[in-house]
């Protein structure tokens, strides 16, 4: 298994959904830096559960204690050991899929793979992990704090935010629960979403992230471009389906007299399709790319399955779910961009 | 710089387009497998410039040697290092920007970066670069033989070739020279390119790829998801813009209820919005992805640009370059793809 | 800072000696291998202060406690968090050395690296930190259960214990506080450090480590060598001075014709002097090594130092520290054995 | 297999005894150092055999050829590829141990580990490969160009140069060819390696090396200390049998009133028994280690031993051969230790 994220800032995590903690050791935080305990607690409370009507109602205070690492206030340069407990988790929700194997889920592959299933809540594949992210994006940010990472709802199902980033202000983005910066386009998503809550359905969705202030430099040229690094820390988040930067896949049907970034005197560009990286290094310009969520696999409507014997059976979810991913994923992109261009800051000094 | 791609079944590679050579070393290859060479050197031709009218008209023998690492016939488990001799370029079709920063290329970052740029083609930025992932990618497809990995071109500018590759024969891939296996779609495609070329422009285009035949359990649950390094490995190859595996940014418009794959009684599923893979590790099913190219940005129209000293300057491409990128970027998808591959079998095994 | 160890089988770790818990990820540890968790808690209290009249007087329980990566008695393939309280430490017998360097301690090299010094006990430089190592070496021991790994007191300071292993019977290294099996030097050692205690001065010792029942074939020919990586794992703790494997350093005197290790038709050889490594793998021999600690640094007399601001000050140890290292030293020298033996293990299959 | 040595500044290399090159990457080394290869080339020499009448006669004009990564005699950033080629290998001799597995030697683990093995010249377990490492080791000098580092030999068998190397002057090291800066010391280990050679046996020796002029604070406090660096660096060269730095094995037998270094008030130590380290980290003071090498495993003297079958057989070394390894291992010492300060001058800076 693999459980270590980064080079030289790095996050190694421990902890399933239903054991007595989840945690994990912050490698490579350079010495000195205050840390504010509080914003990294709030980073956690825009991820956890129960927030708003709109994810899953499951209660989880998901508070964070530090074990090492800071002293005085100060980080101290050596690893940064943490635990967030597990509590408020009702194992019962999940006796029911102890011995079935949830479609769309990774019941399946992790049995076969491991020989053994932690069938409550997920076990190790349970996006409780992401909490231990959003600590380590929450400290990520404090190192590079020059550097300013905004996520956002961008699309809900078919319903899409068509407003250009450079028309939004990031400070609205917190200002509704769908966090999508555009108050229209935000009702309409949240309706969304309750209108699929009441079916028993869930919904995809996607999360856009502008990353500013970037200087010149960061990236390696052949195998760890900045978009490639940028890239594997999206689609590890769970049910990340896609991900594209700058032009993305629409770039792919346009022509290089179209396509290309034309310089001003001073190095910035007069456009930006190629995204604030070019070669996989960052050219100063605004960073920007977009995630694809598949929609929840776990609905509450019947659905027919197969058990550990391979027979049909029929299972229908229970327990407290999200009706749409993307709210709840919005620090978790943040979180991981912001270890992303952590450990490239570190490489780069 | 990392110049190394892999964990157990490593890449290590070096050189510049225009230096005496380029080459690698690959690690990790388990010992006694007999290796096709002239397997390896066929792959290396389906990517060479020269090929065909619609791509680059350099002309590259691009001839492999191995140095190391095989002894009668069959690889030893020592490291197999390999050059590939640079002969014919023409450095001098590159003086003209030596002090120029070409839009939409690594020339500024790049310098930026190092202080020091190898005008020559590009230096280190070259794709040419990738005959050397194309090497590293043709053994690992020797060393994980039981697995099929086909890409293909799937769009060109906006035109798709709109069946599902379940309805198409991958023997037909090489059949033309877009490497489109649907011949209409193929021929649509080459027309366009020709035009293109004509104008001295460039076009993107979008590379799919279907691997079968995968056991199940490849792939780590948590950070080194199958699918994120397949989307890592992608966006490392030169001009990436997107990549979407499974349903992909499609998937995040639609409803849970219609994109859960439902299992059948052996444990393979009904459909396949998954794309072969369940909390980051492979299922069984066929993995498919798609992969977004951007235009070539080197185009032969008059473009502004500014000089080292930041004046505006006036530039016009020469030499000899691809009209898109997207044919001759087939293989080395196929190559990055069986690369992760090899390496997660050394894992699993 | 790297905090890692190991390649597949890994322990990454964090903990100051007086905050508020150490503890360590231990990740690689195969799915479905039965722990028995008192034999860890075992390993821990032969390490663990205050056991005997010749180690150091401090009470600190040491309770290792498991926060994931096992289910119903069993590892689970996922990453296994664990923690170790700090209880009882008292900070205050720190306070006289706040500002004062002590010799041969990191105190000043950690302060010019980096610009801060946790003063209580050493902070991260604490030899507390084993305890985590010892965590880690008891699940491994568990993970290679087929291999046999005995360390023990093979000198203090200058007696030595003259028989060679294969003389001595490794269960009688429990049989008494300074962990030497032959019961009339231990008694010697026992004698000097009482000695060497009540002039508050301290002495170092050697510990030989016997690894047995390896297979053939663990280790890389080139840069992973089964020794090399031995040798790091011993020269990473705390006080260890020198590592010698088989011959050693006497086998710098000797002739090939002395030295060769002859073989029987079996492929074992008649003698050892090779140390059951050939080429840096293993030949299924025993493996032996050696390894020398200095005199622990805090002594109970007056010394002459500097503080932070480069004036002379004299200092005295005081607090409750080990007369010599080697006892407590056993079972950290078999912990990191333990650990580099799995990794390979697992590399192996 | 692992052939990379190093985190930031690494070399993989590659290249059998008896293939057509050997050869190498350098990564990680910093764009705008202008390479002196005439320094690089004279390393070689130093390494190279038929230098002196007590080493090996074999001729091998082993030239480095640098294939990239330097670009008008500058370093670009970019990964260094080089080759040597193999001249003058005369692979007969090595015809009579195919089926034989000589004493001492890595022929019986190698081909039990991989199956296979490449008899002639020991193949990949060669100490050719060491070489690569010599190349490596020379540009890393370039690097780290205010760090000197000086290697000598010490003691040949029973031999030993008794003053410290605080009163020695290593512009003699290259004085004679046993490469011991004592004359008198040097005269008597010549005789001693002549009357061995005439004898047909081979003798073992150690290696001094004295590192000058490094900045406090390299190395990590924990897992990679500096000195477990250097010694996994001299475990890894082959007949290594023992690695000591500062008191080494001496001080296992001193007193810690004795053994601690006293600061004066500039924070450099009255004494340096710690070797220039404290606690992984350096000091500032001069490094200094010894490393053991066992006589070479090759005689010329009939020796009984086994084949691939298990049978007994009579075997006697023919070729040619080096009766004492040492001289021709003071430049491999040398350039391991400078990969490793390059490594931590990377991480420092």
């Amino acid at each position: 298994m693999a459980n270590t994220f980064g080079k030289l800032f790095t996050l190694t995590t421990f902890g399933e959904s239903h054991g007595e903690a989840i945690g994990g050791i912050i490698d490579g935080c350079p010495a000195g830096i205050k840390l504010n305990l509080d914003e990294i607690q709030k980073e956690l409370n825009r991820r956890k559960p129960g927030q708003s009507k709109i994810v899953t109602q499951r209660k989880e205070p998901d508070e964070v204690q530090f074990l090492s690492g800071i002293f005085e206030g100060k980080t101290t340069g050596t690893s940064i050991g943490f635990i967030i407990k597990n509590i408020h988790q009702r194992s019962n929700d999940y006796t029911h899929i102890k011995d079935t194997y949830r479609p769309s889920h990774a019941d399946y592959t992790y049995d076969k793979k491991y020989g053994n299933r932690d069938y409550r809540g997920g076990g190790r594949t349970s996006a409780r992990e992401t909490a231990n992210w959003v600590v380590g994006g929450a400290v990520a940010k404090q190192v590079i704090s020059s550097i300013k990472i905004n996520a956002f709802t961008s699309s809900v199902g078919d319903i899409f935010m068509e407003k250009p980033y450079q028309d939004i202000d990031f400070n609205k983005i917190e200002n509704n629960i769908v966090r999508c910066p555009d108050e229209d386009s935000a009702e309409k998503m949240i309706a969304r979403i309750d209108e699929i809550k009441k079916q028993g359905d869930t919904i995809g969705g996607t999360v856009t992230c502008v990353i500013q202030n970037v200087p010149v430099g960061l990236g390696e040229p052949i195998f760890d471009k900045l978009h490639a690094q940028l890239g594997k820390a999206m689609l590890s988040i769970n049910a990340v389906k896609g991900f594209e930067y700058g032009s993305g896949f629409c770039g792919a049907k346009m022509k290089g007299s179209e396509h290309n970034d034309i310089f001003d005197e001073d190095g910035t560009t007069k456009t930006n399709l190629s995204g604030g990286i070019q070669g996989g290094i960052s050219n100063g310009m605004d960073i920007y790319f977009r995630v694809a969520f598949k929609p929840v696999a776990t609905i509450m409507q019947k659905q027919q399955t197969i058990n550990k014997d391979g027979k049909k059976v029929v299972m229908q979810g229970k327990g407290r779910h999200d009706p749409c991913v993307v709210p709840r994923a919005v620090p978790i992109v943040e979180a991981m961009a912001a270890m992303v261009l952590a450990d490239f800051m570190l490489l780069y000094k």
